[in-house]
């Protein structure tokens, strides 16, 4: 039950149609966590400045996350990040991007995290999420990645390094697209398979998410919400499900990663009710069991009718 | 086994990024027919002028579509459409519409039509959608209407008359924000609900499509494909599969109307595949039934698990 996350910890700042949050805790490894551990423990790698508040990190803390591989670097400030969602929450406009402690972040993977049988690498720039599983002296037996077209952009040698040694790679259809040069998300998803991931998450926002493995194929739909409230973090949130069932059940089959993808899906859902990690940090397990009932009767249909 | 199909019989001339169709068959009752008639007999209403080919006629008749309510205007055109598509194939451009016999189209029901007991309207203008359930001596047991964002411009009041007296309404999402006011497809269908339809299926292309019931609802994705050739008739297609499912099995339940979002879902995969209508002559029940059991392994997942 052993899983290391690697990502930001930070501050964000956002604006959707239906208001502002001011300055409040966010990141994919703090959005990461506090989905993933309804499931496993976590072992948090990431990088905060002296302006993190501690009950934050106590809170975390609390809640069964190490955070012996989070530095602090008591002089410097936090990543910080301010955008802006406009009624179709699927696409948004980055207002301020301050890297802070995220500019030189060098992880330090402890002695403790070594034993660890899942890595999730929330989206940082390649060379970082590489320098972690060169650090790890055994590899784990899932290591599943997120990343962004920035790095498409500006680091795609890293990114192609990497990818050859991950087995599960998450992205948008977006990103999905530019990396693989195809418009097709099943040409796409064969591309990307020949860079070195078997298995291939393209998430498509409130249209859902695909898993590609070889020519197998499994949808899962995002559930229909009366509102999407703020979908910052949904992703991670989603990733944090998906690797978190897999570290509770270690179970890698494809099988189970469609179960883990449900699980994805449904934790997004509640991320998005309300702004930041509020929603995440409410949720019991009885309300994700309820949730993944309403995915079954999203999705089931009699197959004998036909 | 009466199912009455209304709608457009015309000439369409596409272009996608993957070529250019000419002018071929299309419009929706064709569509609708050739796809139903995999079902359930059909009972065509629809007009054509004397420029449409004879063999298309006999096509159709062969295939167990009764020509008796469709008028043919010798003297006069049939209606055509020009289109084209772009690499995003949600979004099409129209280039040209020529009504021609569709202009003053009153569509007339033959005796031998009264006894249908399942009746999907095509888009065509409120008006002459309207006209046909009047002229029906008996309700039918479920009456199934498309429409389009044009006759919500311009015919707003002929369009909420006819809603009053539908059983299931089919649009698009676009189409559901307009005709609602709400961006949220869950507020847009209770809102929508309240017109007179107490089922709303709303179509999301590629995204595929959702099904409203008061408080139930269902999810149908669309089969990922390696290329989308040409997108034209597709949502006919997805209507044809769906009320042809419904009139075979004489079943509306909301039980019975998720087996028949997934047939519509499964028929437009094959309508897309091809140019206009050709994909949908060739396939045989041994195609449908394949590509149902696609559909089922692409979101059927293990809840034993979660």
């Amino acid at each position: 039950m052993s899983l290391i996350v690697v990502g930001s910890m930070a501050f964000d700042d956002i604006e959707t149609p239906f208001g502002k949050s001011n300055k409040i805790v966010g990141g994919a490894a703090t959005y990461i966590a506090w989905c993933a551990t309804n499931f496993s423990p976590v072992k948090q790698v990431s990088v905060v400045g002296g302006d993190f508040p501690q009950e934050e990190l106590d809170a975390l803390a609390q809640r069964g996350v190490s955070l012996e591989g989070v530095q602090i670097k008591k002089d410097e400030k936090s990543f910080f990040w301010s955008g802006r969602y406009h009624l179709d929450m699927n696409t948004r406009e980055t207002l301020v991007t301050e890297l802070n402690v995220l500019g030189n972040f060098q992880p330090v993977i402890p002695e403790s995290y070594q034993d660890c049988e899942f890595l999730m690498l929330g989206n940082l720039a390649p060379s970082v999420q590489l320098s972690v599983i060169e650090q790890l002296k055994k590899r784990p037996k899932l290591i599943a990645m997120d990343t962004m077209n920035f790095w498409m952009d500006i680091a795609m040698e890293d990114l192609e390094k990497l990818l050859a040694k991950v087995d599960v790679l998450l992205v948008n259809d977006g990103e999905a697209r530019q990396l693989s040069g195809q418009y097709s998300l099943v040409k796409a998803a064969a591309a990307i398979s020949k860079m070195g991931p078997k298995y291939l998450i393209i998430k498509k926002g409130e249209h859902g998410a695909l898993l590609f493995h070889g020519s197998q194929v499994f949808f899962a739909p995002a559930l229909p919400l009366e509102e999407v409230f703020d979908p910052t973090g949904a992703g991670d949130t989603f990733a944090g499900g998906f690797i978190g069932h897999l570290a509770r059940t270690k179970d890698i089959s494809f099988e189970n990663m469609k179960t883990a993808i449900i699980v994805g899906s449904v934790m997004a859902s509640f991320c998005v009710e309300k702004f930041g990690t509020d929603r995440l940090r409410e949720i019991k397990k009885r309300d994700i069991d309820e949730r993944i009932r309403e995915f079954v009767s999203l999705v089931n249909f009699d197959i004998s009718l036909v």
